[in-house]
């Protein structure tokens, strides 16, 4: 786990940084987005030491992003590959959300590596907060707000888990 | 940094989670989103090693994300504080995609600690993809679809920056 959330349990941003915060995580998951299943095929891809990766589909398995599922070529022994979850699949908000940050704030002299698309009309699509009335809002005309009565200061820097 | 795209340098989710990706730095962009400037504020609210903060505010500094003020305090030394810059705001997107997954699919028994409501009426937003004829869609109605010509299998393992 890369962030011991602590203090933070109540916090959604934390909880998911727990199982997607680690190297390499959301890299495993952006080639599974891709269609990328097989052990060999995100090894190659990313150039990521083997047990690294193994570590990674493990975690992603535990953690419901990624399911195991067997499979055999041409009579050889059984393997097996890794789908993505429904919940997996719903990582595709956070992969949108870096891609698009990624895009306007570390742009790329080649250009873009992903599009975003309309399954159903192969149209790109964006990513934006839009309110109750349907309205799409620009990032800066958002707050986060606290909805917790968390505490404004911890009572100490000692009782906070520092992972 | 977290991740070395290698490879990736034209993927605007790698570039982001070179920046972003490291341990605690979206948790740091947290609690500037909520409104924290000060060291020892980011400090004891996190529960971070003092090295391991200053080593991330630095480098959110270098990469834009935030931009140092000075400030004193009752005719105190002068210090530094930290606000997050444009770039830095519009990350809420991120931390707003890594909200909802989590509120989706790593629940906390007390609650949501963040809530993300447009500034003008305090309304709650939500995330979403949105279609150029502005329809929202659901994370699973959109691929994420590789717009270059990436190779399919890298030339060999040894090419890849491990990082």
């Amino acid at each position: 786990m890369a962030v011991t959330p602590g203090k933070d349990v109540r916090c959604s941003i934390a909880r998911s940084l727990e199982v997607l915060g680690e190297k390499w995580t959301l890299l495993v998951v952006r080639e599974a987005a891709w269609g990328r299943t097989r052990f060999s095929e995100f090894r190659q891809a990313l150039g990521v030491a083997p047990d690294v990766l193994a570590d990674r589909l493990a975690t992603l398995v535990e953690v419901g992003v990624l399911e195991r599922r067997p499979y055999r070529v041409d009579g050889g022994r059984q393997r097996e590959e890794y789908v993505l979850t429904a919940a997996g699949e719903d990582l595709r908000l956070v992969l949108g959300a870096l891609a698009a940050w990624g895009d306007e704030h570390r742009p790329a002299p080649a250009g873009r590596a992903s599009t975003f698309v309309e399954e159903a009309t192969g149209e790109a699509v964006t990513l934006s907060f839009v309110s109750a009335d349907g309205r799409t809002l620009e990032p800066r005309e958002v707050s986060v707000v606290r909805t917790l009565s968390t505490p404004e200061r911890a009572p100490s820097v000692e009782g906070a888990a520092a992972g």
